[in-house]
């Protein structure tokens, strides 16, 4: 079954002590997309500015990604650039410019509305539950979020809760949430909001799933070399919903191998900048992966 | 088989803003040499001063724990006192009184010097090597250490480090001891200066191991609430020696089930001030909870 993905796409310029990345494609919507793309068909929505590269166009049609829901506006694409420290562990944000993206208002085309996964990526909760007005009867909505929503848009957020299946967010995204320091606390009090399934990202430490049926602990795919992070929660969430639309079955044992097959394209992600590596895996590497990140968790 | 285990016999006094827990059963060998106790015979090794009450030598002894190897010196047992804030997230030392543990030389009592399993548990490498001297060929030897001797012992603890089968440690302590921020490379290092596995401890995010068989990565028991930590990498490493020792076969998946063995322990420690909620657990309780992380950790 297919996927639908609303989210940004943005132009990142990533600068290292060792080389400038120009203007890399990325945007929580082309690392989620990109993710999925290895499982499931996938229909993006989202916004570019006419300054949007011909060439990414090509790299989301590689990929088989409809791109009928993608608008292309007037003015320029959404632009972030940042910087590396030395040590290539801190990262500062050297300019957010929101281009066409500031007027952007997800509209579903026709086809897309019965689509029966929605991956509701990291943009405004405003944007996502509008997404989900134009819905018809999805089977399964993932949203994910961002500490700027916790801090700009709560009352939004707290009526997107109400209306989806799964929420996604960072461990210390669910304390600033709860106000409360055990993340396992803080996804009970995360269902009492709405969300049947909370998954809780660890970056390197993994990430943990709160449902109906308990907990489960997924391990990260360990590396030995990070070379740019950005964009692993949205290739692990992507990866996540691809590999859910993908399969048939019970949808507890799915949601566990879907953990564990986003944490696969997140290691991806994160050997490159921006898409560079993820881009370049295939889903025989992808299962080579899964199959020593068995090896890894079996005892 | 029996396990030799060398530490720090203290009584930790540990204020929270509900109550005085004065004079508890700590020090690294009394956690370690408990959490041991579930799994195989313990020997122990250590010093206590004539102030040590009566009622913990009783309490080593319902653990089937040997004492011949325990000194009674003159003088005060080492007393340690800390304060929790509010919040019980951070602890701050009041005072470290080291009393008869200032002039400790671990001396083996003849029958123990072909133990086969062997636990230099957190003290000043200096003493555990001379615990080693006095070894006849074990049969897996494990250490422990902490920040503290990276600061203050480094020669000794390298020597140590080209005598032991296994180094346990903290991330962070592995971190400074070879200055690299990535735990995988870190444990490569490590394996250079001596151990064949090297056992990285990360809280409540679990912990690795690095061997010869590449790495295994283990998920911490899940806790809803953390009484009071002190001595759960105690208690996490005594469970893995004395699992080690109770089991027959192949080391490796040996290990790795007794890191899950550990980490459980571990949680029953966390759940309690000192070893009050350690000493009330049972084999099978803690064969509950291995239980409920296979589940936890299935996928």
């Amino acid at each position: 079954m297919s996927v639908l993905i609303v989210g940004s796409t943005a132009l990142d310029s990533i600068k290292t002590p060792q080389a400038e990345n120009p203007r890399l494609l990325g945007g929580s919507a082309s690392h989620a997309g990109v993710a999925a793309s290895f499982f499931a068909p996938v229909k993006l929505v989202g916004i570019v500015g006419d300054d949007f590269p011909a060439r990414y166009l090509r790299l989301y049609e590689r990929h088989g990604i409809d791109l009928a829901g993608l608008q292309q506006a007037a003015g320029p694409t959404f632009h972030w650039s940042g910087e590396y420290e030395v040590n290539m562990n801190n990262r500062r944000t050297l300019a957010t410019e929101l281009g066409v993206f500031a007027n952007f208002q997800p509209a579903l085309p026709p086809a897309y509305r019965q689509t029966p996964f929605v991956l509701l990526a990291n943009i405004a909760p405003a944007l996502q539950l509008h997404v989900l007005d134009q819905m018809r009867r999805p089977k399964f909505v993932v949203a994910d979020t961002m500490d700027l929503w916790l801090n700009l848009a709560m009352a939004d957020l707290l009526k997107l809760l109400r209306r989806i299946d799964a929420l996604v967010l960072n461990d210390s995204e669910a304390r600033q949430l709860t106000q409360q320091d055990n993340v396992l606390v803080a996804a009970r009090q995360i269902h009492a909001l709405g969300p049947r399934y909370v998954i809780v990202k660890k970056g390197e430490h993994g990430s943990i799933l709160s449902g109906p049926a308990g907990l489960f602990v997924a391990p990260a795919f360990p590396l030995l070399k990070v070379v740019d992070p950005t964009g692993a929660g949205d290739s692990f969430v992507g990866g996540l919903i691809g590999y859910l639309a993908g399969r048939q079955g019970a949808l507890e044992p799915n949601l566990r191998r879907g953990m564990i097959y986003g944490s696969v394209v997140a290691s991806f992600c994160c050997e490159g900048f921006g898409l560079t590596r993820t881009t370049k895996t295939t889903r025989a590497a992808i299962e080579h992966r899964v199959r020593q990140l068995e090896k890894v968790a079996r005892f």
